[in-house]
């Protein structure tokens, strides 16, 4: 096994969104765009760098990108003066409202922390009161994803191959993961598991982040390219698949990495195959209807050029559709995972049941 | 629209394979691995050139790798002694045979070749026939796909949006192409269509050749991601499938390049998509059983680096699968287009009288 040279196998502690440093002065990321070449950390000054960061998928996942969002805002706090804070606030949040559409997380963690920025109490207090919800936000998501893992370890079997998707993992969230945090806490345990990790083009996730995290971790995985899943369902070699979700809505319509969809229905058509969507109670958005939701359309260059790299792959002048995002509907889904518990079908009963919990 | 500087718009006769050169030293080849950044033509001097070139992808697409074989065979041939004539045919004719193991059409144009140096005829004479056989056969496959997309081009509708996978066109043949052969037999009879290309990973044989030779043509074509093709179905979005094949087999059986049997899946669910084959008929095995058919795995290189780039996606010492085909089942399959004719279902009755008449 072989990993960059700056992690060193005691760091079991990996995590993608750091706390605050002692000083106030900057919050350190891992840049996934650099992985699986380096593991490298920025240091974000202030919510401008957090917002380009999201922007870029240096942080991605939609839990990560949740807490990267809050500690932009503490940031921001930290930075204002008593005069501009109100300002400097709702400033910082439209300004990182505006950096993904799709993930529902990014709207409730900002939400989350301007409510505080709305109470009627001195500046002083507020930015207090502001820092340390970003920092609660933040050793949350690491409880949240465990209970996740917890709760979803009961449906994982000793000997289950295990197809994923995407990143969900410590990279896709402050620590452990939702999906992978499933797949990790059943690991942990001692069920013998073997992951088949999707790479999910266009930004390459699985195979860069995935594989990367797993390996880290020593759980056994292998690499496939997206259109290879349903050969392998075929053969009979999956017989799990767990995703993420970056939104899901009251009717239990999943939104999730482009290439979610295709494997659900994939699994449907195979039958005995279960599909699982692992996520926190923060991803529900139960606002809004299923055909309202936008998925984000991102740049063209993702697609035209290989990740980091600059030699073309498409020719010049050929348009492609690039959307981040699928719909997956909940009749084929098995069951969605969360920290309060397993939510099985009819789902839009039992999530309103489990959100009122 | 941008293409290499060494097209010009004049050279609409783009052929993958040349014909032997005036003095029979060479064939010329475009090397397909260098699309879409630029056009350049192999000169293969021998047998071993062209089964390295077989080997390397630098020619694919099964009827294209059926042809390139006949004509290592006829420069085997010319470089043959009338001592050692029988032996050289024979060894290349091993050596070829050993390149890809998935699509038929290499065997059956070795066959075809082996059939004329096993005649009772003098060596002088089955030299000729050999070389004026590969000819005929690189010939042939121009004509044959044309009769496939006049037969084709009836199940295309003016307005139709078209999902294709992998490269089935000019570059995967001599000249026109099959699935996309149909697509352009369409386009020249003036119906207005769409084609989305799946960009095919790992070898990238959508966005680099299918990409590249429509919009060489002018035929209106963008390029989605493998994982992006459930998506746009469930948005109804794509109308209509065509694929190539590698291997026909009895039952109706299709071997092509790998995630075509998830694209038959989708169209399925799907409902109203039909799911079209084009392949001539040297593409039928009679012989062999669906569960017989070996598919090649491929080198995991092709998966750990992008295509032409040194450049790692995937962790050191994470394994990876690399399967370049996969099987699709009669039922899921609409039609097959041939040169003969359209099969429709029941297709095990309907290939046996085809392939009778």
């Amino acid at each position: 096994m072989c990993l960059p040279e700056n992690i060193r196998k005691e760091d079991s502690g990996l995590s993608t969104i750091s706390p605050l440093d002692e000083k106030g002065k900057f919050v350190k990321i891992i840049d996934q765009n650099k992985l699986p070449r380096k593991l490298t950390y920025m240091k974000c000054r202030n919510w401008e760098q957090i917002a380009v960061a999201i922007e870029q998928l240096s942080v991605r996942g939609a839990p990560a990108i949740g807490v990267a969002a809050a500690m932009g805002l503490a940031l921001a706090a930290l930075h204002s003066t008593d005069k501009n804070f109100d300002d400097v606030m709702k400033t910082a949040a439209v300004r990182l409202r505006k950096t993904r559409p799709t993930a529902v997380n990014l709207f409730w963690a900002i939400d989350r922390i301007m409510r505080i920025v709305e109470l009627d109490l001195p500046v002083e207090e507020r930015r207090r009161l502001v820092i340390q919800e970003a920092g609660r936000m933040r050793e949350e998501d690491i409880e949240i994803n465990m209970k996740i893992g917890e709760n979803g370890k009961t449906l994982i079997d000793d000997g289950d191959v295990i197809l994923t998707h995407c990143n969900t993992g410590t990279l896709a969230t402050v620590k452990h993961g939702t999906a992978l945090g499933v797949i990790r806490s059943a690991w942990n345990e001692g069920k013998r598991i073997q992951v088949i990790a999707d790479e999910t083009r266009p930004k390459l996730q699985g195979s860069r982040l995935t594989a990367f995290e797993l390996q880290h971790d020593g759980i056994p995985v292998t690499v496939i390219c997206d259109n290879m899943a349903g050969h392998y369902m075929s053969l009979g070699k999956i017989n799990k698949i767990i995703v993420g979700a970056d939104r899901i809505v009251r009717t239990g319509h999943v939104f999730n990495k482009i290439g979610t969809y295709s494997l659900a229905v994939l699994a449907k058509h195979h039958g005995s195959i279960p599909f699982y969507v692992a996520a926190p109670i923060s991803t529900f958005d139960m606002q809004t209807a299923h055909d309202e939701v936008i998925i984000e359309d991102r740049d063209p260059r993702e697609v035209y050029f290989m990740p980091g790299l600059r030699s073309r792959i498409v020719p010049k002048g050929v348009p492609i559709f690039n959307p981040a995002f699928d719909k997956t509907p909940p009749e084929l889904i098995t069951a969605i995972i969360t920290e309060r518990g397993i939510i099985w079908p009819p789902f839009e009963e039992n999530i309103k049941k489990m959100l009122e919990t």
